[in-house]
C-alpha cells in the first residue's frame, strides 16, 4: 500500500520531465517577473519597465546574469533579493531535477545500493526523491554559508562597508557564486578585487563546486580518495574540468599577458590569479575579474568555446556540459582508431548514450547558429560581440562584452529564448527520450554518462 | 592467376586511403606549386613568389578558388592553363577517388550487379577501377564541352572576344564550373554577367551536376523516373539539395532585396536570377554574380552555414556534404522521438555510419573554430570575414569578402592547411576507418549513405 503511494506520487512528473523542467522554470519565471515588475522592486518611485522584469527574471531563474541594467543601482534591497531567491530557486531546481533525471537515465549513479532496484525499473520511491532533494539543499547550504561568511568578514573589515551591507552583500554572492548566478552588486562585476584573493578564491570554489554537478559531489565526497571506484561519468567530468580550467588558463595568460587594459598592469601572481578566475568563470559562473570588453578577440573566441562547453552535468552550470564535450571526443576517437566500440575507461559508451551526446551538442550548435543569425537582424553590433552574447546566453554563463545593455527589445527577446534553452533544453532533450526507449538487449556491461 | 594479380594491383593503395588520398593532392599540388613558380607562368619576366604560387597550386587543385593575386592579370597564359589543368586534375581525382572510396565502404551504391560479391569482401577488382574512371571521364567531358561551347559562342557573338579569347574563357570556365574550381579570369569573378542567364544558367548546371557527386549522377541518369528506386544516398543527397537551394534562394532573396550594392538595383527577373545563383555557388563552386564583401552580415552568416555544409558525396563539392549533414538530421529527429533506430525512407542507418557522419561533421567544426582563431592571430580583419573566410577555405567554395588577397604569410598558411583538410580531410576520416571495422554480426537488412 504504502509502495504504491510513493509510485503515484512520482511518476506523472517523472516521466514526462520534457515538460516538467521547462514548465516549473517558466512558472518561478512568471512569478518573479511579477514581483520584479513591482515598484518596491526598483530604486526610485518608477516600477521597473516589463521587458526589464521579464529578463532579469529570467536571466536570474536561469542563472546566467547577463542584464540590461545595472543590478546595483536599479534594483531596490528588496528587488535585490527577489534576484538572490531567483537564483537560488533556479540553481537548486536544475541540479535538484537534473540529478533525479539523472538517476533515472543512468544506473550506476547510484546515492545508496538499496536504489539500484529502483532505477533499473525507471523509477524512483518518493524516499529517494526526499534523499536528493536534503542532500542537495546541505551541499547548498554548507558551500553559500561558508563563503558567505568570509566574504562578509571581507567587505566588513577590510572594506569597511556597514555590517547589514557587508553581511547581504556576502550573502548576495555566495548565493550568485554557488549558483552560477552570474549577478553581482558591482557595476563591473568583481573587477575592483582582481587582485583580493580573499574574495575570489573563495567565489571561484563555490562556482566549481556548484557547476560540477551534484552527483559528482557526492561520489568525490564519499569516494575522495578512490579515484579507481569512481563512476564513468565522474570520472570524465573531473578530468574533462582539469583539462579545460588548464587549456583556459594558458590561453587567457598567453592572450592577455601584455594587455594594458586586462592582465597587463598586473604583478606576475596576480596575473596568474586573474587567468585562473577567468578560466573558471565561463563554466558558467559569469563573474569577472577583468573587463570582459577589453579581452582580444582571440580570448571571446576561446572564451566562447568554454562557455558553450559549460560545466558538469546536474549542477548549477549551463553548456552542452563537459561530459557530452568529452564523450564526444572519445567517440571521435574510437572512429579514428576503427574501433567499433566506444569505450572510456574500461567501459562501453552505448550507442543510445553516444546519440543523446550528439543532439545536445549539435541542437546547442544549431542554437547558437540561429541565435546570431537572429541578433544580426536585431544589433549592429559585430559579429563577434553577438557571438559572444549568444554563446554567453545558451552557455547560461553571464559574461558580456557589454552589448546585452544596449539591445532593442527583440535582441532582448532572443538572448531570453536563448538562456531559457541553454538552460532547460539541454537537460530536457538529453533525458526526456532517454526514458521512452524500451528496445533492450542482453550485451556486454555497460555503463552511462549522463549527457547534457 | 588473373585474379590473383588484380588483388595485388588494387589492394594496397584502396587499404590505406587515409594516406592515399593526401599524399596524391599533396604530389600535384607540389608539382603545381612548380609550375607556377616558373618565370613563364606569370605575367611579365619575374616569376611569381613561392607563397602565391603554393597558395594558388594548393587552391586549384583543391578546387576552392579562393586567390591571393588577381588570376587574369598575374598570370600568363601558361599560367591560367596550369590552373585549369591543376583544377581538372583535382576535381577528377577527388570525384574518382571518393567514388571508389565510397563502393567499397557501400554495398549499394554499386555499377553493376556483379560488383556487389566484389564490395561485400571490401576489394575492387581492376576492372571495376576501370569502369569508374572512365565514366567519371565521360561525364566530366560532355559537360564541360557543352558548357565550353555554349560560353564560348556568348564571348564570341553577344562580346565580341577574339575567337581564340573567347574559346579559351569559354573552357577555363566550364573547367571552373564543373570541378568547383572557383577561379575566374575576371576580377570580379562573373559579376559583369549578372544579367546574362545564357552565361549564369550553364555556369550553375555544371557545377550542380559536378557538385552532386558522380554515384548520385550515375543514378539519376539510369533510374531518372524511378525515384523509389534509388539508394537511400541519392536520395538523402537529391532532397537535401533541393531543401538546402530553397532555403538559400529564399533567404538570398529576402535579405538583400534593397540592398543597393547586390539586388537593389536589379528588376524581379534578375534578383531571382541572382539569388538562385548565389545560392547555389556557396555549394562550393565559388563563383559570384554580386559582390560578395557587399552582402549583408545575415547572408554571410547563411552562406557561411551552406559553405560548412558543402555539397553531395565523392563529386567536386567541399563540406562536410549535404548526406551527412542531413543524416545527422535524421539521427536528431530520431532521438527526440525516441526511437531507437535511425530510419531513413524505410531503411535503418547502421551505428558506424551515424558514428562516421558525427565525426565528420565534428572536426568539420573543430577546424573551423581552429582555423578562425589562428586567423585571428595572423589578421586584425573583423571576425565575421575571418569566419567567412575560413569556412570557405573549409568548404572548398572560395568564396571571399576580399580578406584573402591582404592577409600576411602566416594567414595565407593557415588557410592552405584549411583548404587542404577540407578537401581531402572529410573523404580520408569518412572512409579510411570503415574500411578497417572488422567487427560484424548478423542483424537487419542495412544500407549506408556515403559520409562526408
Ligand atoms: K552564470
Ligand atoms: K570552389
Amino acid at each position: 500500500m504504502r509502495r504504491r503511494a510513493q509510485s503515484t506520487f512520482v511518476r506523472p512528473s517523472l516521466r514526462h520531465p520534457a515538460r516538467l523542467v521547462p514548465l516549473a522554470f517558466l512558472g518561478v519565471a512568471a512569478v518573479g517577473t511579477g514581483l520584479l515588475s513591482l515598484p518596491i522592486s526598483r530604486e526610485g518611485s518608477d516600477a521597473a519597465e516589463p521587458i526589464t522584469a521579464l529578463f532579469t527574471a529570467v536571466s536570474a531563474v536561469c542563472v546566467t546574469g547577463l542584464v540590461t541594467v545595472d543590478t546595483g543601482t536599479y534594483w531596490s534591497g528588496f528587488g535585490e533579493v527577489v534576484i538572490a531567491a531567483l537564483m537560488q530557486v533556479g540553481g537548486f531546481g536544475i541540479m535538484t531535477m537534473a540529478s533525479l533525471l539523472g538517476l533515472i537515465v543512468s544506473g550506476r549513479m547510484r546515492l545508496s545500493d538499496k536504489l539500484v532496484t529502483a532505477t533499473e525499473t525507471k523509477m524512483l520511491g518518493l524516499g529517494d526523491v526526499r534523499k536528493v532533494v536534503v542532500r542537495v539543499a546541505l551541499v547548498a547550504i554548507c558551500v553559500e554559508t561558508v563563503v558567505a561568511v568570509i566574504l562578509g568578514l571581507q567587505f566588513r573589515f577590510s572594506y569597511d562597508y556597514a555590517p547589514a551591507k557587508a553581511a547581504w552583500y556576502g550573502i548576495f554572492h555566495a548565493v550568485a557564486a554557488f549558483n552560477s548566478g552570474g549577478f553581482a552588486l558591482y557595476s563591473d562585476s568583481l573587477e575592483s578585487f582582481v587582485t583580493d584573493p580573499v574574495v575570489i578564491l573563495p567565489v571561484t570554489i563555490a562556482s566549481l563546486v556548484g557547476g560540477i554537478g551534484f552527483p559528482v559531489v557526492v561520489e568525490l565526497i564519499r569516494r575522495t580518495f578512490k579515484p579507481s571506484k569512481w563512476s564513468i561519468h565522474t570520472k570524465i567530468t573531473v578530468l574533462g574540468t582539469g583539462v579545460l580550467l588548464a587549456a583556459g588558463f594558458v590561453f587567457y595568460l598567453a592572450i592577455e599577458w601584455n594587455n594594458a587594459k586586462t592582465l597587463g598592469p598586473l604583478d606576475i601572481q596576480h596575473k596568474i590569479q586573474a587567468a585562473f578566475f577567468s578560466a573558471a568563470m565561463p563554466r558558467s559562473a559569469g563573474f569577472n575579474a577583468v573587463p570582459t570588453g577589453d579581452l582580444r578577440p582571440e580570448t571571446w573566441a576561446v572564451t566562447d568555446i568554454l562557455m558553450f562547453i559549460g560545466g558538469g552535468s546536474a549542477g548549477t552550470a549551463g553548456g552542452i556540459k563537459v561530459a557530452t564535450f568529452f564523450l564526444l571526443a572519445f567517440v571521435i576517437w574510437a572512429e579514428v582508431r576503427g574501433e567499433p566500440d566506444v569505450s572510456v575507461f574500461g567501459r562501453r559508451i552505448p550507442h543510445s548514450t553516444q546519440r543523446q551526446a550528439l543532439t545536445v551538442a549539435l541542437m546547442g550548435v544549431a542554437a547558437v547558429a540561429c541565435g546570431t543569425i537572429a541578433l544580426l537582424f536585431a544589433s549592429d553590433a559585430p559579429f563577434d560581440q553577438l557571438l559572444f552574447e549568444v554563446t554567453s546566453a545558451f552557455g547560461t554563463a553571464g559574461l558580456s562584452t557589454g552589448l546585452t545593455g544596449d539591445l532593442n527589445n527583440a535582441g532582448q527577446i532572443v538572448i531570453i529564448v536563448l538562456m531559457f534553452a541553454g538552460r532547460v533544453g539541454t537537460v530536457a532533450v538529453a533525458t526526456a527520450l532517454a526514458l521512452r526507449v524500451r528496445h533492450r538487449r542482453f550485451r556486454f556491461p555497460e555503463e552511462r554518462p549522463i549527457v547534457g
